[in-house]
């Protein structure tokens, strides 16, 4: 049995986890470039991951997490820098749907992103200063790429599942389009084959808002002391609205005031709804990269699997690999309709696949929270996957 | 008949018309206060406003338009900043469903705005400079309650019609519950009785966009000889995707790229939809003033006719206007469940009220544009109200 996994506790600060990350990191030397789609050949690199539970002999048990635009590796531990729980700890952990005494789990930051992965926020290697935007703009297929380097080094050849939800979710369809002999099954989650014109419209709105901020300096805050910390609590306002529902915000604050009766005839936050977003603001820009946040959009703003194949069903013809997709009623980021151009593209081809859309009024957050019928069928998904690959129930082979 | 209409061309100037706007003016001395929400006495003050079309003897074909948000009173000419024609020509001139050749149409720059009613940008005539954030926060009641002394100084006692969309939905909702003697007849358009919690978290994002511009300096960019064009830019562009629908951004935009076939690989605007809101932010800002739109959107959000009265119904209760509520399909600013909480709120009332959801993919703007079964709808609850007023057709008497 292997004994890759483990964490390493890190003592926090968001500089010092874009090179030092609190996490196991994978490096790639001068002589393994990572292609990029813009022609790039990034080396050296490295890769930030966590892995949670152990790889059985075979090396079958493998499943991949993917994140979205601003999670990271820390899907199931305490987050170095936050001190909050894993991102995903309703989904993966001992006894969880992505069970980690079953399952070898894998998630890596990814490329562009500011966690320990390369990305802007790194030290670029031939000046010793941080890339900025000196950083090639990177893709899904890129952040996958990627990924399957990293996979390569740790001598896993199929994964048993990639997961994810998002950004995660693209990462994982692009998975089962690049690499479809590396997936046995796939469970992307409220996401879409492409970003649409309004999707792009908003992470416009974000990437101008952070552009804005003079703190920016054309991207070059670190070497000149500044932090566009207002540019990117308002993109990150802007984007948060997108990740809940009307109906959820309506029911978690409505016209509700903040700690007080009568409105102040101001243009302090009144209103609960208007403390909250501050708050999502202010906290986000403790944890995150502002120059990330412009990569990572533009990654998905460019993510297009029929553009890139001709059509949807083109790119998925003939795969072996069996997939779940999951959407939410109340998600208008990624609605329903996004699912079923993938799930129609892949019955197109006679492909081995189920689908679920999940009534909630949580908006796209639900992918994250504890919506039991989600987690349920994400269980029954990957418990399926795992007797279809004869894997032991409940313990790992070794 | 009195000869009240006309329109003075100016020589444009967003600073100009602050002051001496390129239209009709009321002004308001020191014993004409108005009395605000917030408990302040607004003197003086003045309202600027458009007029079309002849009052007829009777004083009884006065039909007061509303505007929007980011809207003035230049409903129905060139625009004396931009040049182009005005905000509601699809609806309002010689023809059209409110007709200039029958109704004298009056529509009036809101009380907080920036085209020539006081408002933050205006001059303070106590220190002889700008306002700024000094000018009292305005509520749509307190716009309203200038409105009908406008309406009083033009001697017009009862409206055949108050009309208006969004903004100025909320404005013609009001008028109905404050002056119920005086509106025979009400045409709310998208809009609703109070903001959403959504919305109030747009209009916040906007206001955070503003107020993180440095250059806005504590609302005092004109005594420092500075403008916050990018944040209010970033406020626009955020604010603009919700006029829009999905689908219609979907079928003018798509992913299509911008004068390229492939992309950039960069941060520049490679998505039409990227250009184009980028082009709605930067002309916005030659137009608006960044003060105005922190005021007004305040004054969306804290509309609440409900609160304000216990109960929506109350608010209506024993009203005799006649009232055509529209709602339009894709319209997820104001979706149709708030044009029906009206509605029903009428009729628990027995009031008299027709309700028309149009189906549309465009969107709230879609009360802007040329969408012939609103316009039908419009031009015969109008034309009913005149023949109930005993207006004749086609000819205004005199």
């Amino acid at each position: 049995m292997s004994e890759l996994a483990g964490i390493t506790s890190g003592d926090g600060g968001r500089e010092r986890e874009v090179d030092h990350p609190s996490s196991l990191v994978a490096t790639f030397g001068p002589d393994e470039p990572l292609r990029l789609d813009c022609g790039v050949d990034l080396a050296p690199f490295q890769i930030a991951y966590q892995a949670y539970g152990s790889l059985n002999s075979e090396r079958s048990n493998a499943v991949l997490v993917c994140h979205a635009l601003t999670g990271d590796q820390h899907v199931a531990n305490i987050h170095p820098v936050t001190g909050k729980p894993g991102w995903w700890e309703t989904m993966i952990g001992p006894g969880r749907p992505i069970d980690t005494e079953r399952y070898f789990v894998i998630c890596a930051n990814v490329i562009g992103g500011c966690m320990g992965s390369s990305g802007p926020a790194s030290t670029n290697p031939s000046t010793g200063q941080p890339w900025g935007l000196d950083f090639p703009v990177v893709t899904i297929p890129d952040m996958v790429r990627a990924q399957a380097m990293l996979l390569d080094r740790l001598g896993i050849d199929t994964l048993l599942c990639v997961a994810g939800g998002s950004m995660g979710g693209m990462q994982v369809l692009q998975w089962a389009v690049a690499y479809p002999e590396r997936v046995f099954a796939a469970l992307p989650v409220a996401t879409g084959p492409r970003h649409s014109a309004q999707n792009i419209a908003f992470d416009e709105v974000g990437r101008q808002a952070v552009m804005a901020d003079p703190d920016w300096r054309g991207g070059r805050y670190f070497a000149e002391g500044t932090h566009p910390r207002r540019g990117l609590a308002v993109a990150r306002m802007a984007a948060h609205i997108t990740y809940l529902s009307d109906a959820a915000l309506h029911r978690k604050f409505g016209r509700r005031m903040q700690d007080r009766e009568l409105p102040t005839f101001s243009f302090d936050a009144d209103f609960q709804v208007e403390s909250y977003l501050r708050h999502q603001g202010s906290s986000f820009v403790e944890r995150f990269d502002a120059n990330s946040y412009l990569y990572l959009t533009r990654a998905m703003d460019y993510f297009d699997i029929a553009a890139d194949h001709g059509t949807l069903a083109k790119a998925f013809l003939g795969t072996r690999t069996r997939f779940c997709v999951v959407s939410f009623t109340s998600d208008w980021l990624f609605p329903t309709p996004e699912s079923q151009a993938v799930v129609r593209a892949l019955n197109a081809g006679g492909a081995r696949v189920s689908f679920a859309e999940i009534e909630t009024d949580r908006g796209h957050d639900a992918f994250l929270l504890d919506v039991p019928e989600f987690l349920d069928i994400a269980r029954a998904f990957i418990d399926s996957a795992a007797v279809a690959r004869c894997l032991g129930a409940g313990h790992t082979t070794s």
